[in-house]
């Protein structure tokens, strides 16, 4: 049974089926929400709505963009004889933080697991493979995550590049293993990039 | 410096303004909004967009409301001789969950405080006093929060109802049900202790 009216119900409810986001912090926020000025509102709606409207993901590495192709992908300073694999595009602005990796990525947007059901086919590597055809690559970085997945996911990788004549890199076990590469610190990921052996 | 596209950086910042929210719970919303289906992101805003223009404040108890007046106000079942007095609507809510109280509300949105320059004339104390003239009401429970603030509240109240001829009560303050004596503070315990019942 519900004490409040329908309308606050409505967005405690709305606020609960957000992840991590418990029903105290959900009665929390929609009471904020209810207290906030009609601009704060409106901003709050349009980040959202902007957000869902103008972010696609990069026609050449697959990470989400407002612009397309992504900054990274359309800056010339950037070496484009490296590109680093990655699972997400949070793992993107993980490595970023490094300030150690000035090549280019590509986001696979998940790992082959069989378990899951997810294969080669349902991951971008159709689409990795396509750029590495005209030669400019020189090395792959695999920096998916180190689990059971990733650690497939790189192998698998590496039997379809190497026999294109590029060197293909792991980076190193600084990181954790059963980690996430998301909430890595910046200077165990620097270690693990340092230290990243060939296969 | 920022990692992300713009619009996720914009929509990561504006659930940082949310309370109780980090930079990676925030970080986390935001992609999971980015994941989510168009049905369920007009979904979720228009939970916000409603509740903000269909809640309005009761015009009898100040509680927040879809309908006017609300519908404890409007239930007959609801004995109107008693008024329960309380500073938040959410204490109206915790009220309703004891099924102890079957009497009315008022709102006070605030208790006086003039170390924050919140007076009795900034909070609805006009209007519960409004309330009290025709002579229907014959006890008001103060339920005021247990502090320094709510306590200055219900001293100043009963000291302008009680001239009306009007039972004033406050709600007993002692240790929580469950609670332990030993880690009760001495404030606490020795209004236990005052109010002490006769088995």
């Amino acid at each position: 049974m519900s004490y409040y009216a329908p309308s606050i119900e409505k967005l405690i409810e709305s606020f609960e089926k957000l992840p991590s986001i418990g029903s105290k912090t959900a009665a929390r926020l929609a009471f904020y929400i209810l207290d906030a000025s009609e601009e704060e509102t409106n901003e709050f709606i349009q980040s959202i709505q902007n957000a869902k409207k103008n972010l696609k993901y990069c026609s050449k590495c697959y990470n989400i963009t407002d612009t397309d192709p992504c900054p990274i992908c359309s800056n010339p300073a950037r070496d484009q004889s490296t590109i680093c694999v990655v699972e997400d595009v949070r793992d993107v602005v993980a490595m970023e933080k490094t300030h150690e990796f000035k090549g280019l990525y590509h986001v696979l947007h998940g790992s082959i697991s069989p378990m899951n059901g997810v294969g080669p086919d349902d991951i971008k590597i159709k689409e990795l493979l396509a750029r590495l055809m005209d030669g400019t690559v020189k090395e792959v970085i695999l920096a998916t995550n180190p689990r059971v997945e990733g650690e497939a996911t790189a192998m698998y990788l590496s039997k379809l590049i190497k026999p294109l004549g590029i060197k293909v890199t792991r980076i190193a076990h600084g990181i954790p293993v059963g980690g996430d590469l998301e909430y890595t610190d910046e200077v165990t990921l620097s270690r693990a990039l340092e230290g990243r052996v060939q296969l």
